[in-house]
Order: structure tokens, then sequence, then C-alpha cells
């Protein structure tokens, strides 16, 4: 099965300045094409850590996907980092240049913002049908926006070129009961559905104890027999059952 | 300078269906304290990867923050893999023990609740103001819940033990005009100001393009004269000005 990592690139995520809302997106679309996140890395505009992680991820994943990074101004370092890391020149690209173009007059395409025509030689094009400046892909990387507009714009023009396999698919219930008084029928559960992925998330409002029960997998008749049986053990112990 | 990573642990995450947030918190309280959030990495509940993660972390960092898999259910992995990661036994801790007995009764310590007094030989246990299930340090690194009510008031209690810094101060100011025609000057102000950490983030509402520009450093009245020199811009390119 394919699998996959994102790359988070940018200071503002990791200030706290910024929240990330890239991975949870990307994470689930991945999941729903069969392809699993395995892995996110969030490191800070330095080229010398953009690499170092690029290397490492491109390595282990059937495909990273970055975000963040190929804007007009000075801390937009990515596509020199991703250059520098496949060993490869940064161009100036003439489909990226007509593609900033057909957005910008002539007086406004300025340095800055031919900055964002600069393509690692031998990279593919990726669309940005917001803004037009383009990501692009370089073997199995995809460089995308960190803006989250223009990254999901960007993931819906590529997503068809990706491996298929069969969707990853979950389901959820909700047990008002403290995880230490469901763990051991839990653990029954999940050892009964080794190809189940059994998650068990506690959370706490207004002092009572809730747990999300999550079955996710390709088998849709098996999640559901997860569920009735998560729903079994909860009547068990006298817990309550909400949806989702 | 003191700087930190932070291993988020947890399939919740990368699927998407939860949302982190402890990432942000971490990384404004770090800065606060002087310390920079150099990178996070976010892996699934897998022992290989979480092993292999922290091996990497905590020799690049001062400090490792890791958050989630330390509950009483088959998921929660973490201190075994901490373990592992060290090459040290997991232990029962009587003083852990003793924090679950003061919250459980007799009944309710089951074989899942003392799981959670299963500690790495060697380590200091972090207190658990809320749940008591305690996390633990072990070198250089911290482990917490991924509950980020609990993570929150696990670093409440370790924050006076870090290394302590001139605090990281930022200040910003967003700018109704696009960042392409932003950029040229704000290089301009980024070379005039090296310590200082010039930040671009656009966005984009209902048509409009702003940028918030942030400055961080650890020099006030320099960040001030970023700000000012920031505005005076905006000025000259006939830009909107708001704070913040």
């Amino acid at each position: 099965m394919a699998n996959a990592a994102i790359l988070v690139i940018g200071n503002e995520i990791l200030s706290g300045r910024t929240q990330d809302s890239n991975v949870a997106y990307l994470g689930k679309e991945l999941a729903a094409r069969g392809i699993t996140l395995a892995e996110v890395r969030i490191v800070r505009d330095d080229p010398a850590a953009i690499v170092a992680a690029l290397n490492a991820l491109r390595a282990a994943y059937t495909y990273v996907f970055t975000s963040g990074g190929i804007g007009p101004t000075h801390d937009d370092i990515t596509s020199a980092a991703v250059a520098r890391t496949f060993g490869v020149a940064l161009e100036r690209n003439p489909e990226a240049v007509r593609r900033l173009q057909s957005r910008y007059g002539e007086g406004e395409l300025n340095a800055a913002r031919l900055k964002m025509a600069e393509i690692p030689a031998g990279a593919q094009l990726v669309d940005n049908p917001i803004s037009q400046a383009p990501g692009f892909r370089l073997d199995n990387v995809f460089v995308m926006a960190g803006v989250p507009s223009i990254l999901r714009a960007m993931f819906e023009g590529i997503r068809h070129t990706l491996a298929e396999g069969p969707p990853q698919l979950s389901r959820s219930v909700t047990l008002g009961v403290r995880e230490g008084d469901l763990a051991e029928g839990l653990t029954r559960i999940q050892d009964r559905h080794p190809e189940v992925d059994v998650g068990s998330y506690p959370s706490f409002t207004e002092g009572r104890s809730l747990v999300a029960i999550v079955a996710r997998g390709t088998d849709a008749a098996r999640l559901e027999q997860v569920m009735a049986e998560t729903r079994a053990l909860a009547a068990e112990l006298g817990a309550a059952v909400s949806e989702g």
C-alpha cells in the first residue's frame, strides 16, 4: 500500500503563531484514496533543515508533500532547498512565467514575483488555480503552498495522479466511561480483529470522562462488527453511548 | 541558546481525525522562556517509528517533548518505546502506583490502569495534577500526555526546570497589500535588521489580499523599529494597516 509523509516548512507554525490545518486536510484526503499518512515533520525556514528532512522522507515513503515557503518574499526558500536536495539547478521556468503573466500586468511582474517562477530543473508544474504561482513535482516530492486554500486547490489538481488503494474507512462511537474501565474489553476486541486499527481517545468535559473509540480499516463490514462489539462492551459497563 | 523538538505520537493526528493543538501551545510557551522550538515530528503508534524519531531528536536538540500514548489502553505504547530507546527496563514505579492509588479505589486500580505506572528505569516522574497518571523525564526527553488539558498541566509543573534565556518576543502588523508588491521593501528591512526574524504571511479573505508581517527576536526596541519601518513601507505603497 502506498504511504506518504508531509513536510511543513515555516517558523510561524513552530512559534505557535499559526495553527497548521494542512496536515489534517491531507491526512483525510490521502486516507480516502487508500494512502496512509505515516509521518509529518515541521521544520524552520532553514535550508539545511529542509534538505535533511526531505532526503529522509523521500527515501522512506511513496510520496512526500511539502507545504509552505514558495511565495515571493525573502523568507520563501523552499524551491531553492528542494533544488539543492535533488542536486539540480533552480531555473526560470518559461511556463511558470507565462502563468504569472496571465495574472499580473507587465509593470506588476517584478523581481519578487518572478522568483515564484524559479523552479528546480526537471520538475513538473502543479497548477495553482487561485493565484497562478505554481507548485511543482520532482520525483516523489510534491511542493505546495502553505496557504490552506491554495494547498487544497493544488491537491485537487494532483490527486488523480496518485496511486489508489482501497479507501481507509473509519467508524467511531463515544462512550461515557473512563478509559481504564474500558481498556481490558477493548484489548479483546482489538485482538479479535487484528486487521482493524482500534484507537481509544479520552477526553474530559465538565468533569465527565468520555472515550471515543475509532475503528479504521478497509473492510466496512469488519468495522461495523468492531462497533457492535464496542457497543456491547459499553452495555456491559453500563456506559452511555453517543454516535461519532 | 537552548532549543527543543516535539514528537507527537498518534494515528488520530495523522488520519486527520484529531487536530493537534499541543504544538502551538508548546511553541508559544517555549518561546516565552527563550527556547526555540526547532522541529516537530508526528509519527504513528508504531514502536520502531517512535524509537527512530526519538533517537534522532534527542541527539539534535536540548530538549524533546513527546505527546500522546501514555494511557491505559492497548494503543498506548509510548512508555515501552521510550524504554527501548534508552535501552532500559520498563518497571512498575512505586511512586506512580501510589499516585494512581490516590485517585482510584482498590477495586478500580485494575491491570490496565497499573500499566500507567510502568515507567522506564531511572526516569523522574512528571506530575499530572488532573488525572494523577504521571509523565516522566529521562535524560533530555519529557514524556507527556496527549490530552491537551493534561499536557498543559504537566508542562506547568516542569517549565521551571528548563533553561531560561531572553524571551523570544514578537510584534506583528497586517497590511492590505499583495505580498509581491511588498517583497522588495521587506527584504531591505530584513537586511537592515539581520538579528530580527522578519516573516511574511499572506492570506486571502473575500478576494482581498492581506499580509501579516511578524518580527521576532529578543530586543523589543529593535522589533518596534522593524514595525515602524514596515508601517512606513505600507504608507509608501498606499496600503491599509491594521494591528496584529
